[in-house]
């Protein structure tokens, strides 16, 4: 397998991404560490949201964050693996649940999944065609960044070209722009897509060189017939050799998906201008997986959700580093782990940033511990 | 041990409320779990929020439920049983993180964890001094329904008689009725008070006749010697015979606390009006073993926030069978678990009311399964 130069592989668009992506501000988190121990309140007992809470001091590089605005970004693209029969449900559905997202109903616009309970917490969504497999029609809710229509059959040959990866990436990042733009400090992207379950399995087995069937799991709900087909789909096209982790962009050429490219532009941009993200599920770890790789920095501004149903996500969060915020048996996909997690992270943010110290409350710090 | 008739021990104005506490819904739960199963997503993928949904319809009786308000109602009481030793932190702590609660901050008014989460989520604090052992200062923020300075020592004899502690949870109730007038739809019944983990686990050793030790812990931070204490404390006020499991009231007078039977009142009261309950921790589960023993329908508008890191509150959550939305090894009180689990309640209820069915969507429902 060939490993060609860096500079070489990547175009100098996207090399300026991942060239911007820097760690977090270990002073803030330095800073956060100490104030949240002089909160007035038993010292760890608020668990897992005081780690999250100084996370975000590094992300947003001050001990006092104050991340507002949620934005889910979906990402819509086809696979043309669904021809091997790997999924529950016909392709049909992908560009029918983008006319779902789009449709008006009593209660606002959308009437998926991600639609409903982004209206609950207050996050705006923003629906991308990058890939579905569809010509759609104009709609003022669609965003129009499509690089073609679906992906190549993963199994027989390279699902994209590396000039289609980074297309994808870019559009992502260009999306992640204008959500920041439009007021959105925690970024989460979603995705929507059949077949791509089946993508996510062949990106995480090569990405970390794992095991196919402890990474290939039901997706949207296969039978046990159906389950072994897919495995023998992700190993086909693993034995195909047509990338090496080694080269992760080849890798996402290879095996991915268009808008699991996107959901990585994304990922990368908002890191780069140093907001956080929300991760949902098993697909957007697999866009995760490709971007650790790519730029090692921007673990420090993801935040699991969940940990979904999916087999393989446990596998890709501890690669992450990441703790997941909840066990909900989630495996809907579309974002929606990262909608229900990012209030928990709001919450984590308003707890360090607006609860006294026990000096500013003259309350007595402890008796005996 | 006596067992009186419980028209006897209980007045008539708690045994009206107990009486109001109905079950809940059945024909609105059977409807939403047909509408959860035509929704646009794969059946099931919503994992955990679904069974929520399910219950939520039946709380507020239609397949649709639209919950709105939340607010969290922090009882705050002290504990005789303080004199033992049994906490990291000395009883002026209450009284103190009282203060904390009603003082105005750059934010808002109110520097503790709860007012911080509550503000980041949009939910009412509600705050009152059930038992203070202080007099505090009249406030418009601290709500005055004190029945009497702190409980009695009850490792040497009853914490309460029962006029007080019926005294306690009807003003707990009141508390209910105005939240909920107010607007709120979710309640989180919350506490504050130094040395309720002891009270708590006492309360949980009987209703449940469990092992004290399997129901202390560390409450607050206590060392190891200090928990030996703690146990041995327990284990004396159980030894001491003063109340029976078959007789809920007369437990909560002998081991409880003014702000647990509060809080009892908060659960009462909420359920009467078909409202749901966000249970917080360990110190809440231990009002609402008292509850479902006196009520058992109570149970049917109880939902569990996190389980908490406190030993015991797995075993009051699988007694209550309630199934925990996260494990963030929260230990704070207050209802800062409530308040962080109350989102997600609301955000279940979306999905079921907002999300658009395959017919009204034209989503092909399935290939194979």
């Amino acid at each position: 397998m060939s490993r060609p130069p860096f500079q070489f592989t990547i175009g100098s668009e996207l090399q300026r991404l991942i060239a911007a992506v820097g760690p977090a501000d270990e002073a803030a988190m330095q800073r956060a560490r100490q104030r949240q121990a002089q909160l007035t309140k038993p010292a760890g007992s608020l668990g897992a949201l005081e780690e999250i809470s100084i996370r975000l001091a590094g992300v947003f590089g001050t001990p006092q964050p104050h991340p507002r605005g949620m934005a889910v970004i979906v990402a819509a693209g086809d696979h043309g693996v669904v021809a091997e029969g790997v999924s529950a449900y016909p392709p049909e559905v992908t560009p029918a649940m983008v006319a779902n997202f789009l449709a008006e109903t009593p209660w606002g616009r959308g009437g998926a999944a991600v639609n409903a309970l982004a209206r609950a917490v207050g996050a705006r969504v923003y629906l991308a065609d990058v890939g579905v497999d569809a010509e759609l029609p104009a709609h003022p809710g669609l965003l129009g960044t499509k690089v073609r229509r679906g992906t190549r059959n993963l199994r027989r040959e390279a699902a994209l070209t590396r000039p289609e990866t980074e297309a994808a990436i870019l559009a992502g990042a260009a999306l992640a722009v204008r959500a920041i733009n439009e007021g959105a400090d925690l970024l989460i992207p979603g995705e929507l897509g059949i077949g791509n379950t089946t993508s996510a399995s062949a990106l995480t087995a090569r990405m970390l060189g794992a095991d196919v069937k402890n990474v290939t799991g039901r997706g949207t709900g296969i039978d046990d017939a159906a389950l072994e087909r897919k495995r023998q789909v992700v190993s086909d096209a693993l034995a195909r050799q047509g990338s090496d982790a080694a080269d992760p962009l080849g890798v996402l050429a290879d095996l991915g998906g268009l808008e699991i490219a996107c959901m990585l532009g994304v990922m990368l941009r908002a890191a780069a201008l140093r907001r956080a993200v929300v991760l949902d599920g098993f697909v957007e770890g697999s866009a995760a997986l490709v971007g650790v790789a790519l730029a090692p920095a921007l673990r420090d501004f993801l935040f699991a959700a969940g940990e979904c149903a999916e087999t393989g996500h446990a596998a890709q969060l501890a690669h992450l580093g990441l703790t997941p915020l909840f066990r909900l048996g989630l495996r809907l996909g579309e974002g929606t782990g990262g909608v229900l997690a990012a209030p928990l992270l709001l919450s984590a943010a308003a707890a360090l940033r607006e609860m006294r110290t026990f000096a500013e409350a003259s309350v007595p710090e402890t008796g005996e511990r």
